[in-house]
């Protein structure tokens, strides 16, 4: 691979350039944008060698899309027009079905893989690209059987190197799971950062109270509204479910203490400290 | 001071032994616990040089009392009982109300420091005990006025040498805030925890997809439901209101994704990520 264009030099954009390069600085790594700031500083950074457009993608060899999925759905059809016989495309978004129904029937469909590398940070933009973000992460890819063998080949062979293991799903699994271990955590921390800020905003001084457990649990919260609000539009019916189920469960866990049941409450707790010896399997 | 008592060798009695015992080598920390097991374990961790019994706070400089809410409560009176006129009692509780309660009227009422150190992490146990873990922390001192002068300066210089900031409040506005920016937080990772496991119980590879995201926002539903249980029911007025806020949010940002209003989602979100800012002062 020579020409790589990243779409979206931001936070999982610009980790990649910065991976790929160190992998193989022979690499040219071309950045696209809606942004001309963005750009800049992706360029600044050295994220990226050179600016590109759309237009040039005839030229890739590769070609990463890290945009809102929204954004993604919206492109992808035009982006395989344009590229060539041997170029890939491989997105990098956390929805999967609206992505892979999109271009399902384009007659370039083999020229795209369908992955969810799941890694990142509550940061945005170029400024939060990271090295080493991919390493011992996973990466879902749905739909592998629908791109061409040689163009798979490249890809795995490079999520490989930049140290992830590769699972392989289908677009709606995916996209039901991820509500659970992803989305919904999303949702948990906005809303506790909502509920929280209500009550205290004008009691600045409170949060000194504030302690690590708190930072943890909302870390989330400062996660990128253009981001996310295109995913829990494409998840609408899998995170409507979650929040159901989440909903359900704290009323009740507040029903048990209105009831003075605190046994309850305590097997609550109890069962639940199950989740040590998943998050083990995690980190 | 020369002999400190701890009771309750666990996380955080554990931890204050470890960084009092490194700022003074001459202290000689003795450690209480209901369980033969734990002291040995606190002994052989070094936390502690000696075990010791109730019956011995009678030769106590300071006694730090580091158990679960609702034994504090039940014991308070009696540990004053047996303080000499030159000891001090301190406790750690997440909880102030009920504690400073059950000893308004005690006549040692003046050898009583109520505390919160708002520190901590999802261990617990003697083998949780770190080193400097109150570093830089806050320390969140109830009526203050009701303990002797005398007997506060030691308290307050010790807290100092251990790096945490002193902050002075009464007990029905720490049980009110804690409420929002501790407890609540406890309860909605516990939750979310709860409803992934029930979903994806049968599905283990499923949590193979699960991120650094997911890890934090339920990290603390691996806290101690000994810990916790007392902590809920001695606030539960104040919990449950948190309760009520959380989840009519949440049924809020359900409530626009049913009507597909994700303008409203986005801006949820964008007003939710003023919570940078108020972390950058935690942190």
């Amino acid at each position: 691979m020579k020409n790589i264009y990243i779409i979206g030099v931001g936070l999982i954009g610009g980790s990649l350039a910065k991976d790929i390069k160190k992998l193989d600085p022979e690499v040219i790594i071309h950045g696209i944008s809606r942004k001309q700031t963005t750009l800049d500083k992706a360029l600044s950074l050295n994220l990226i060698d050179k600016k590109a457009t759309l237009e040039d993608i005839v030229n890739a060899d590769l070609v990463i899309v890290a945009i809102p999925v929204d954004t993604t759905v919206k492109m992808l059809p035009m982006l395989l027009d344009k590229i060539p016989e041997t170029g890939l495309i491989v997105d990098a978004g956390s929805t999967k079905k609206d992505i892979c129904k999109v271009v399902e029937n384009h007659p370039k469909r083999r020229n795209f893989l369908a992955s969810h590398p799941i890694a990142g940070t509550e940061y945005s933009g170029p400024e939060a690209a990271i090295s080493g973000l991919f390493e011992g992460k996973t990466n879902i890819i749905c739909e592998v059987e629908k791109t061409a063998f040689k163009l798979q080949e490249k890809a795995l062979k490079l999520f490989e190197s930049l140290g992830m293991r590769i699972r392989y799903m289908n677009p709606e699994a995916h996209d039901k799971h991820i509500a659970y271990v992803s989305h919904l955590s999303h949702i948990s921390s906005f809303m506790l950062g909502k509920t929280v800020i209500e009550k205290e905003k004008n009691e600045r001084d409170i949060f000194d109270m504030a302690g690590s457990g708190f930072a943890s649990t909302v870390r989330l919260a400062k996660s990128s509204p253009e981001m996310w609000t295109p995913i829990f539009k494409q998840n609408k019916v899998n995170v409507i479910e979650t929040l159901d189920e989440y909903i359900n469960n704290l009323r009740q866990f507040k029903q048990f203490m209105e009831q003075d049941d605190f046994e309850a409450i305590y097997n609550e707790m109890k069962d639940t400290n199950y989740i040590k010896q998943i998050l083990e399997g995690i980190a």
